[in-house]
């Protein structure tokens, strides 16, 4: 994957700017390997995050400006919700070394394209990226060192980027455990539009029809939401700024998949409305057989849940008879 | 909760009609129990279910007909999808005892009472249950005996029926350590529309769109399906008879969360398209504290997955941020 020196570190200094779940946990990895950096520095614009980072004790330096934890940088990762990168970016540039290497989290590509590489310097190179990995909890609290350990992080670099740049950040992801895949930051979007924006979009609005109820019902429906229901929540209980952004981020693509959803869903609905058992069989055979070859596409290795697993398991049915 | 001795069996004879995932994890839980039934027998239709039930040796008798299977028996569950009920009932009719106690599983409540009562003798208690448990799993060996633990198991008693009858089937899922509660069936049809029913739609119709695309995008869906998306694989992965048969028996309680469910979401989608970043954030803000809600309503103590647990967590993710 990479002709990087296992025992050297892949950065001397990595910046970690804005430090949740996703940020405090490549903290955390990034210790655990022990070769991906030699300093970490972070900065969080919110003080109480800071002040936790130090308690903490996951990086080696918190600083109170983006521009003081990028200074001396050979590394810097945006951690921060997509919609702040434009802001940071034009903070921090004046401050990147030349050679450095500049990467993010973002899970939408075209976007932070457009935002951030009219602002990355010349001599920095920016390579996206995005790892297939989290909870639907936030801060820095929630982070762990085996978020990323089996889990797809996604690196979008443009035409013309150096290659020794996009290797460098490849190595670094590998070295947390993660499976490390480049591609087309367009197709990236639109893939992740049906597997992850869609589905949190649908499961948002279904949490939200299910509470628009009397209160009486409001209670039993929180009292009786096991399976599918309790699973959209914990879905829905993620952070609201960076789903908005999401959303907004990558509008054409979720727009497209959500127009083919309802024409979807409108059929289904003709379907019950006229009894034709038939059909609604033939197509819930169908997808049974997609949860199949997902199935079999992730194998057990890989826990998301990290240390959270059991408990996490225990708020989660999957489809349940009910 | 019952007056009944707590050494003494509910039941002599408690006979299982239809023994898949539910009918198995009942035949597991009783046995556990040990003061459920003093004898199990079971009927299922599919020869190799009944084959298989003799290997297991979960239950005391296996019969060729359910006829046979309910013959002495003062208990009687019907663990068979719901649109079979009616089909059973007049083969067994004619066999059950006086004063005899029958139960089912089903996860509608109004469609049974329309089908079964009827077909009821005179001088046999009809008590409809539903235990808000269960896996995507199907067949009898998907069952196990912690399945109902802590789990409610709502009944839907119609007026007149005798309460020692009520108190019985009370008494036998209690001792099977699920939470019995009693209620109207057309209110607990409404409930479960949001709470199971229109998730288990949403859950399948996502799926389904997802899939509608080119091979190369259909294998990357599979391969990032990570976070909402496996999740919605895994509701969908639900028996396909079951389901079937749950949205053609609770059509108008389902078609009209569904109407909501549709403009909520056809509401959002608006949103999206003008960029209104802040009443998305709002109306995400709003679902997370439900989700709060519900995580407080629920506590770790009852795993639905039971010896599952962690094979199921794996596959697993909750609201990830990708």
């Amino acid at each position: 994957m990479t002709d990087l020196p296992q025992d050297e570190p892949v950065f001397k200094r990595l910046a970690l700017i804005g430090v949740g779940n996703i940020g405090s946990s490549i903290a955390r990895a990034v210790r655990q390997a022990g070769n991906g950096a030699a300093h970490l520095a972070a900065f969080d614009r919110d003080p109480a995050v800071r002040a936790r980072l130090l308690e903490l004790g996951i990086v080696d330096s918190v600083h109170e400006t983006a521009a003081e934890a990028v200074t001396g940088a050979d590394g810097v990762v945006l951690c921060a919700p997509v919609g702040a990168y434009a802001a940071i970016m034009s903070e921090i540039a004046p401050h990147l070394e030349q050679g450095a290497v500049l990467t993010d989290i973002g899970s939408v590509k075209l976007a932070v394209v457009r935002d951030v590489a009219p602002l990355v310097p010349e001599g920095v190179h920016f390579v996206p990226g995005h790892p297939v990995a989290g909870t639907e909890k936030s801060g820095p609290d929630a982070g762990f060192a085996e978020l990323f350990r089996g889990r797809f992080w996604l690196l979008t670099p443009e035409e013309g980027v150096d290659p020794t740049a996009t290797a460098k950040v490849e190595a670094l992801w590998s070295r947390v455990g993660a499976i490390v895949e480049v591609m087309d930051a367009a197709y990236h979007d639109k893939v992740l539009a049906l597997t992850s924006h869609l589905p949190h979009l649908i499961a948002y609005t279904i949490v939200g029809t299910a509470f628009d109820v009397e209160e009486q019902e409001r209670q039993d429906v929180i009292r009786f939401s096991a399976g599918g229901f309790r699973d959209f929540t914990r879905i829905a209980g993620s952070d609201p700024t960076m789903w908005r952004d999401i959303f907004l981020n990558n509008k054409e693509a979720v727009l497209e998949m959500l127009q083919r959803f309802t024409e979807d869903l409108t059929a289904l609905q003709r379907q019950i409305r006229w009894g034709e058992g038939d059909k609604l069989y033939e197509f819930f055979e169908r997808t049974r057989e997609v949860r199949r070859s997902v199935v079999e596409a992730h194998q057990e290795g890989s826990n998301p849940w990290g240390p959270d697993a059991n408990k996490e398991d225990a708020d989660s049915e999957g489809g349940k008879p009910e």
